[in-house]
């Protein structure tokens, strides 16, 4: 029963190895990373981390310090209860947005800490069904030349990697096609190939764009349209005749359930990060069993690894990590194919607090 | 074509009158109030507003700030092109939450700006359908005795109010029932009652509830659950069978969308300052009348008279301030059952910021 007695929230802002362009968010040179720490009366402690671009770090790490009084003094174990207790503490400003993911960074704190406390890789303590999870190299490449597309793709392949996902979304779908054909000849037939169109189409487009890449045989199509309009993904899903990905822009439980509900998706793909952390996770992956659904990744792997490897409805990790790799002292690695949950208590992702430290954005208060 | 040339943003925190209770919020003893003025490069201004309880502000204040380097130097009035360029901005962490709130604050700002260049009162700017607009007072209070209840109904009556809403959602369906029962022989029977449940039930309670309060001719029942779940709406709607109203706690045009698309609604309640501001609640209200549905308000009625009275498919304003009357000089003012829109230019709404000042919360960045 021991309860939480510190939270520390820290804000970084990281300089990108390369600057990623996709058919939304434009260019991207940097990313916010924020990080919680949260330890209890037992001296155990917790990692929990979010990354969001163009600044709009700010409200998420202010939202992360409102919900300080709500928790300290609790018990660090029920998370459920403190999950439930920091929705409605903002329901009327939140129910999503910013809200939803800084109550995932405490979230994830919560998780670690417990699992660490049971002495438990954090996949062990989830369910751990299987720590061997087939992985796919996410590229952020929609403006890549066809040379670089297959430099990079060779690059995945001497990496370990079994498949690969792709940016569409270009001007005209002509181009999309021309790039998704020379990729599926240069990675032969039973390659997987994800296409990502960052919802880039209008239901119309998505539609012809789904006809006309099927016949390359795409292992899904991932945000063909805006998250919101998910009887768009219902006709997507059904008109384009191809299997559609879709969950790193929705919020809540409720999103994925209405996403499902439209028949808008084969893939559900939340992000931890985003989604309302582990537990929500959890949930979205346990909705995805129910309706036959399989579930996959968007981001941060080596957190992701862990659901994956936790529940028996796995599909494919992305492996992504917009260089925060860099800054963690033991990253993931694919081999042959795949990851592996590891077997360190928690989740185990240790940060290099020294090589983040020149980064850290202060912010008083 | 003049540009924005200042942006200021100033956050007071209120005590409220009497403190409030409802079905979900507890108590509440004070509000945020967000004001954010705009001014152009001809020296035209315009003000907006929201306000949020449990001290919810700071990450709306913060994304406010974020807004503001793209905001300068743009003409103020392509106001469609700066709401998308916010909504895209904010696109990953946004959809919604405190995002939503900014957004909304920004753009009252802006279409006050706007009318006020052309000298016209913002009614009649956005349309100018019929400036007297029925009112109704919203009550907050769920734990008031029967006779404090009946009091505050004289006092309502003796207001020139000529319809009420009151809360629902006591322990025990009976004690609804009978306070509901109270007001309906009080009122007498063609006299406009509402009730609100602030989303205090399960669907199942909720239908078992709306078909016991039916007889009483309850004009509306409000929010009888979360608001995320759009298809127990339809569920209540029709099997309650009583007319249902929500929409404060939906942030985006997307989810009424999908209320609507699920017959869950009856009244559409679009609350102007957490909605997406008066281009959102437009096109609410534009969707509202394509499917044959009347659009209310939920807050800032001196605001929200403005655009009840610029379009044409509009039911009552609810009538509650949090006490911000007390610090706005012109209150709109409710005589023999009408609310009248102002004839002053833009939305007219003048803070008294010498009675505010004392409340103001210094930020430091």
């Amino acid at each position: 029963m021991s309860e939480i007695v510190n939270i520390t929230t820290d804000l970084f802002r990281i300089p990108l190895p390369v600057t990623l362009t996709d058919a939304t968010h434009g260019e991207m040179r940097e990313f916010d990373l924020i990080t919680v720490q949260i330890r209890d009366s037992e001296g155990a402690e917790g990692i929990g981390y979010t990354y969001v671009g163009q600044s709009s770090a700010a409200p998420i790490y202010e939202i992360i310090e409102s919900y300080k009084d709500l928790l300290m003094g609790e018990v660090a174990g029920r998370i459920e209860y403190l999950w439930q207790k920091m929705w409605w503490a903002l329901h009327y400003s939140g129910r999503g947005g910013p809200v939803s993911f800084a109550i995932s960074v405490i979230d994830i704190a919560l998780w670690d800490l417990k699992s660490r406390k049971q002495n438990q890789p954090l996949w062990q303590f989830l369910g751990g069904h299987d720590p061997k999870v087939k992985a796919y190299a996410g590229g952020i490449d929609l403006y890549f030349t066809i040379d670089e597309l297959l430099d990079q793709t060779q690059r995945n392949l001497n990496n370990g990697f079994h498949a690969i996902k792709m940016k569409v979304g270009r001007k005209h779908l002509s181009e999309d096609v021309e790039r998704v054909a020379v990729m599926r000849e240069f990675l032969g037939t039973d390659f997987p190939l994800m296409v990502d169109a960052n919802m880039g189409w209008r239901t119309d487009e998505a539609i012809r764009a789904a006809r006309a890449l099927s016949k390359y045989e795409i292992y899904w199509l991932e945000e063909p349209t805006i998250p919101d309009d998910f009887s768009g993904y219902g006709r997507i899903h059904k008109e384009g005749r191809v299997p559609i990905a879709a969950g790193e822009n929705l919020h809540t439980l409720y999103e994925f359930q209405h996403l499902i509900e439209a028949d808008g998706v084969a893939f559900l793909e939340p992000d931890v990060t985003n989604c309302g952390g582990i537990t929500a996770w959890t949930k979205v992956a346990h909705v995805g069993e129910a309706n036959n659904l399989p579930v996959t990744s968007h981001g941060v792997h080596d957190l992701q690894v862990h659901l994956l490897a936790a529940v028996s409805n796995k599909s494919y990790l992305e492996v992504h990590g917009f260089g925060l790799q860099d800054y963690i002292t033991n990253p993931v690695k694919v081999v042959e194919g795949y990851a592996t949950a590891p077997d360190r208590i928690g989740h185990g992702v240790n940060f290099d607090w020294g090589a983040l430290g020149k980064y850290r954005v202060q912010r008083t208060y």
